[in-house]
């Protein structure tokens, strides 16, 4: 189509303006970047627990943690923990077709049978993933955890270990073999709070959960440390996670229950929708309790013992929302009247890692219609006409509309808490869903638009 | 365990320290969001295309605009849109199962046969999506559809509506009939850029896109415009597009060449994975061109057409990334050598979706492990060793690990420029999918963290 001068004059003075208004545009979405904020140590997140808890001392572990300039400078980032003869091991690894050298290393250390006369060793760095670094990532692995078992005097088939941090770059073993007899030399019952520290990235705060529960015949005590805070969606598996007790259990009752709870805890928890390649749990038993061997796990001491791992797994999982990267918001998703559980889980998940949502959350908006939208969206089999939702206590929507008793005001105030329950009734069936998730907000981007450099 | 009051002491002090140190942190990240960019009216996507194309005039369609007042004041939001005698209409609609009261009267239009001799019209507004509204959403469709029959002399089967913007609040449908009769008035052939505009929500730009294809007799044309920046995920459906076409074409072979083509176009894009419960694409074909009816689908002219129509779609669905909420950077996930198609699709879903991949991009950081992470979470079947991924030219990982020309240097200047090409050879078979998205930045937080206000 022809244009005469005149009209091709204006164009281009149109153009221009609007050229001007592309480069503003640009800038300014460069600019809401908030350098300093960016720039900025990181500061604990505003829904930390208050502290690290006093956790109990497991009879027959003892951790040691070490600065080994794997990656970070004037920090802790290689932690070491001892297990003794007799200890059960027992563990959870993420599915990631893309996983780390250290979890098919655990992985196949783990799929025969324990020699248990040997005791246990977990070694953990954090600063590099050493994930996706083909042949090497196992040489790698075997260097470090060959080192452990000769400064500890055990095989090397005994010897767990993690990586944590950037995925595709070489690990540097020999800055953490460099340091294990000193590391091995300092092994302290009283040391998880140190070794939690020394497996913090991108965490605001070290993460730890105890418990201790009458076994028949005497106390069995439960320690667990985590870390956790972006590229969490386990699905199926959990982030960094080690849990010790004392109890008495054989590495099959260990492992059942293990791989039984980690359902309702791990799986239940989202940040980003981001699946780690180095998610792990490891579960170690020393069967150093005076308590009696759990053997029948319908039995009262073992549905105890269930309860407070549940409970101590659980409290870790939530930490690691809690310290979602940028979180200003725990929210719990509670999903209810679905047909199947799965369909349950596919609602709840959607909802827990749809960005609008997060997003309307972080801005304190009650935006009920975009939990309505990742209702639609999850797949799962949901009638409009059936929908109840809930925040907190306050039913905004019902019968495929919004609430007769909706309050908008009373709605603003609820989404200005720490902790928002959003609750939705499919009201088909009798299926359930609880999971935990964050809010996504401008630090989130701040910690990921430059996590390399 | 018991404390003595000096340690108890220490404590509180130290409690009171991150007290302040956690108030201070919940203010900062709240403070990241830049108050001014968030109330500055939003200036047009740095991706945006020059200008708004010249549209070819499709014969027997006729375009008029009108500002009712839905939502937004000093701006267009309705569209109207009729179509001659003759005219086929096809459709794709999202599969949300909240899916909207006009989605619902659309499909319900589309399922017997269609009644071509009294034309169709198309009735749009921005501003209330009219979802979830219950029995109100289909009298509010009865209401606005029933008064554009009357103002066209049509029967209201023949009019399609469609309704974007805030999700759960009842549709001042009053509004908008009061403004038909006017807007009827004022029909016009070259209307369609007018048209754009009144459909936009958070969109910075109108999207249009236009072709004439040579057909058997005289040229066909095809005039396309749509809507969407956010809550773009489509899958199996679009947002909102209406295409316009003189091809003598009979609806069913419409329909079939529609839902094959929406697949490899706006169901191969992504802006932030949550899909709307308004997404619809609407396709007229009115027969008023002077060449032949296109019955056989494997003639030249008819795949002329195919191919033209195809070009308009991929064309509009791209602008609807280069407009996604807060985007600097468009991007094109290619993957190769899958074993299946679903698994292709997959694997390039997850890398378009994942937040860590997007974030990093908005930081021009050539993250090339998170695409690792992305590839592996997809639950597509892959091999980490048989695994190449390259960011545009640059073979950046292959074999399991970092290929051996890669250059820091070189991914980094690369990851400049404002369009990005990722590609992932899975190595495992020959299946293939190409899918596009946009980075996450601070502004698409600004947009949602307060879109109701």
């Amino acid at each position: 189509m022809a244009k005469d001068d005149k009209k091709k004059a204006a164009k281009t003075k149109a153009e221009k303006a609007e050229k001007k208004l592309r480069k503003a545009a640009k800038k300014s979405a460069k600019a809401a970047k908030p350098v300093t904020a960016a720039k900025a140590p990181p500061v604990v997140s505003p829904l930390a627990p208050k502290s690290f808890p006093d956790l109990p001392i497991v009879e027959g572990v003892e951790f040691a943690s070490a600065a080994a300039g794997v990656k970070y400078q004037g920090r802790t980032d290689v932690m070491l923990a001892r297990m003794a003869p007799g200890t059960a091991i027992a563990g959870v690894f993420t599915r990631s077709s893309t996983r780390a050298a250290s979890i098919l290393d655990c992985q196949a250390k783990l799929s025969g049978s324990q020699d248990q006369s040997q005791g246990a060793a977990i070694i953990v760095n954090s600063g590099n993933a050493n994930a996706f670094t083909g042949r090497n990532g196992q040489e790698a692995v075997d260097r470090v955890t060959g080192a452990v078992a000769e400064a500890l005097g055990m095989p090397s088939s005994r010897v767990f270990s993690s990586s944590t941090g950037v995925i595709g770059e070489p690990l540097p073993a020999e800055r953490i073999t460099a340091v294990i007899s000193e590391t091995a030399a300092r092994l302290d019952p009283a040391g998880a709070a140190g070794a939690a520290q020394a497996i913090m990235t991108t965490d605001t705060f070290a993460k730890g959960s105890g418990a201790v529960v009458q076994g028949d015949g005497g106390p069995i005590h439960i320690a667990g440390i985590a870390k956790g805070s972006g590229m969490i969606a386990p699905d199926m598996a959990t982030m960094l996670v080690y849990i010790f007790t004392d109890a008495k259990i054989s590495a099959d009752n260990l492992q059942k229950l293990l791989s039984k709870q980690v359902d309702e805890t791990f799986n239940a928890i989202t940040v980003d929708s981001d699946t780690s390649t180095s998610d792990a749990l490891i579960l170690a038993a020393t069967g150093r309790s005076p308590a009696a061997e759990l053997r029948d796990m319908r039995s009262k001491p073992a549905r105890d013992f269930a309860a407070a791992l549940n409970g101590v797994m659980l409290d870790l999982a939530q930490q690691v929302v809690r310290d979602g990267e940028g979180a200003t918001k725990f929210v719990e998703v509670r999903v209810t009247g679905a047909e199947t559980p799965a369909d349950a889980h596919k609602v709840a998940m959607s909802i827990a890692n749809s960005p609008l949502v997060k997003t309307a959350i972080a801005g304190e908006d009650a935006n009920w219609g975009r939990v309505v939208m990742a209702v639609g969206k999850s797949g799962a089999k949901a009638d409009r006409d059936r929908l109840t939702i809930r925040f907190g206590d306050m039913v905004l929507a019902e019968n495929g509309w919004r609430a007769p008793s909706y309050d908008e005001g009373k709605a603003s105030a609820y989404m200005k808490r720490d902790s928002l329950l959003i609750g939705v009734d499919l009201g088909l069936g009798k299926a359930s869903r609880t999971v935990w998730t964050c809010d996504l907000t401008h630090r989130y981007i701040d910690i990921n638009a430059d996590y390399r450099s």
